[in-house]
């Protein structure tokens, strides 16, 4: 774990190293690349493999979700097994904990209550002589949810998309899942199916995304994809964007523990932890006025690591992305973590509240020692689908309005376009646009 | 125009016509393509070519950003004129017409007041046990306009875009214009700094948009790059989505109007213009339930056709993209609206007000005779940036939320955490991720 004092090697150098490259400068690690050459045949840079099987799947449909499924997944499907079926969901109700899927109850229960309080309404404001004007916010008609396999496997996350797709109003909802070993996991189907998600389908990676963006034989053509996903899933969002809308382009989750002198080291040294389990490119980062506490924190880290049973993913994390700054103040310590715009923001402080305000850029903030990020990656309510690697300078976290649009609303009676029918003639031809100002001219009865 | 019928053609066929090309499809005019020859010395596609433009501006700043603006827009600049002077200010305060100005200022203050409704507020809700619940809606800190130069000059673009984003409360808003000859129109300039722009850089296209992007040694990077421009704008946009946010990916401009026998075809003519004048690409459909009021609106388009400036434009437009649809019945007319999602839907039909909770898909509502679609461009208040070629299905008009982002907030107490502590915990190690549950457990104590 690397220790930096600010003092030392100045706030420069600090903010540096907390500002993360963006996701387009991830470098494959070599195991992927020299898979791909197998595959493939030649080198290829993981976004030219994108816009292959992107161009492919837009293409030849099911065919080549199939093809590339085999391929990369080495799983073998036909348009008739693409799609999860009844008696998939049953084994999965057979397979499951009770106690599971009742908790997994109780957290959709939490995000749907919690959700349910962003929901906007539609407005309209009357104006002068009869004239309204309003904005409509209508659901989407269908979305694409995105929830990742790979190394865990994340009921979580179905609800986290869903749940808030469902209170948007949303008329159908569909989902992509990567099968292991042909299968996917019980808890995912059962999240899925509480959520009111209506089709899964068992493909994962860029032809997932690409099948959703264009439709396939047995895919239906979405309006928005959202979830996070690997490298190949985030570069294939990239693609399709502006074919289908995405929530954001998401990468390696992080953590970011703003710490004063009586922050609890334990529970310090856990919550980087828990983050850098996820994904040998997460990163975990604390910022403390103490210095006493950065060596605490260190040391209980390193040994709360050696008993986990990810530790190989773990300490890698650390190894590459650990890092404890030792801020002059807590007023520097906050500008470092609004620098570093991570996607969970915990302040472990005496009175947290107190800093509430000076939070400028987060994806989400958790105040105080109990208040741990597990809480709000599961159950608490507020979503887990959070902009990462600094973006949360300018993204939001998956909420009801992403699965929302809104619609201006314009009724004009005739006094009231009368009475302000010069200034728009005036700016139609200021700009040159003639029939822009015949549109109003003819309605004053003039000959154009 | 061409007038299809629907009871001859087939529903199918009819939402044929209706679904646009995604913006990806344009093909660049034979023109551009020959220029890009001569400028390149090769073949280029347009997303070749931007990405070109992209990663210079990326790697060599002002420097590429100049080299691009003297061979594409045939203007000689220095790093020390790139940004438009307090003497260029005063010039065109000089050249202004002050009735235009006057109008400028009233258009601004109803694009201020409508927009100052949507504006939301951070929200805390009080939960159990003395947790807290919460939203921050907070302002970007710098965003980037862009407002295109071309074959008009568009002040009304430039408080479009910029009102909403000071509503929002952004700290800082720089805007890019590409120069004609060298200059700026001044209205575009008088606007931008009544609306509160800081910073107007003469740069246009690709690089404009890179610049923004990514900074460069005269322009600061921006966290959100909003505004429409031609294709190798949008791009760009697209290009440089996800190093920095965008609103939207554009494409040309359309209207789309639903008129019923009591509709006016000489209003319903002009309203089809003043879309076709904008670009021979711009698209003007009407939909209508009565075959004579369809005849009467291409006679009148013809006549009114033949004496506008722009007459070139918006008889290439009408020529490619014009099409009026006579529908079985009003009901199968709001079906084909929706289809397409037109940017702009005009209702001219005796009783607007009763087809609005049929509109599922459009940028904008119009609702009545005396509500056309420029009394929105310039004038009404609600926003003139809007989804085209269908992204209506799932873009929003541009809003003063464009300009925030959202963070959610989670306090918990002790004795909250302990109630759901078991609930996390089964979750948590159910995915396989024992460092999440170690977070909880630690707090209620146990060993890990």
């Amino acid at each position: 774990m690397k220790i930096v004092k600010a003092r030392e090697v100045g706030e420069r150098e600090v903010e540096r190293l907390l500002t993360k490259a963006a996701f387009d400068e991830v470098e494959l690690n070599p195991k992927i690349r020299e898979s791909n050459r197998k595959l493939f045949g030649r080198d290829m840079s993981a976004a030219e493999l994108v816009r292959q099987i992107v161009g492919d799947v837009r293409r030849d449909g099911d065919k080549a979700v199939i093809h590339y499924t085999k391929l990369i997944d080495r799983v073998e499907l036909t348009p008739e097994n693409l799609l999860v079926s009844e008696a998939e969901f049953e084994a999965a109700e057979q397979a499951a904990d009770p106690a599971v899927v009742a908790s997994l109850r109780k957290a959709a229960e939490n995000v749907r209550r919690y959700h349910q309080e962003q929901k906007p309404n539609s407005w309209m404001t009357y104006r002068d002589q009869g004239s309204i004007l309003g904005q409509s916010i209508i659901p989407l008609d269908r979305v694409g949810i995105y929830v990742p396999g790979g190394t865990a496997a994340y009921p979580s996350s179905v609800i986290m998309n869903a749940v808030p797709a469902v209170v948007a109003g949303v008329r159908e909802i569909i989902m992509m899942v990567p099968p292991k070993n042909g299968k996917i996991n019980p808890y995912v189907l059962l999240a899925a199916r509480a959520a009111g998600v209506k089709k899964i389908y068992k493909i994962g990676g860029a032809q997932a995304i690409a099948a959703m963006a264009f439709g396939t034989e047995t895919v239906p053509r979405v309006d928005k994809i959202t979830g996070p996903g690997n490298i190949f899933v985030t570069l294939a969002k990239k693609e399709v964007y502006g074919h289908v809308d995405i929530d954001m382009l998401a990468g390696p989750s992080e953590i970011l523990i703003v710490a004063d002198k009586t922050a609890d080291p334990v529970y310090t040294a856990a919550d980087m932890l828990s983050q850098a389990e996820h994904d040998p490119l997460a990163s975990s980062i604390v910022i403390t006025d103490d210095e006493e506490l950065a060596g605490k924190v260190a040391a209980e880290a390193e040994q709360q690591l050696a008993k986990l049973p990810r530790r190989e993913i773990a300490q890698a994390s650390i190894d590459r992305n650990g890092l404890i700054v030792v801020a002059e103040d807590m007023m520097q310590a906050m500008r470092f973590a609004n620098v570093s715009a991570p996607e969970h923001m915990e302040l472990l402080t005496a009175q947290p509240f107190q800093l509430l305000p000076y939070v400028r850029h987060a994806g989400a903030v958790f105040l105080g020692a109990y208040s741990p990020e597990p809480l709000g990656d599961y159950f608490a309510g507020p979503n887990h689908v959070l902009p990462t690697g600094g973006t949360a300078r300018y993204y939001s976290v998956l909420n009801v309005e992403t699965f929302m649009k809104r619609t201006s609303i314009i009724s004009y009676t005739q006094p009231a376009l009368a009475a302000v029918s010069d200034d728009i003639i005036r700016l139609a031809e200021t700009e040159g646009l003639q029939a822009h100002a015949n549109a109003i001219r003819l309605r004053r009865n003039e000959k154009c």
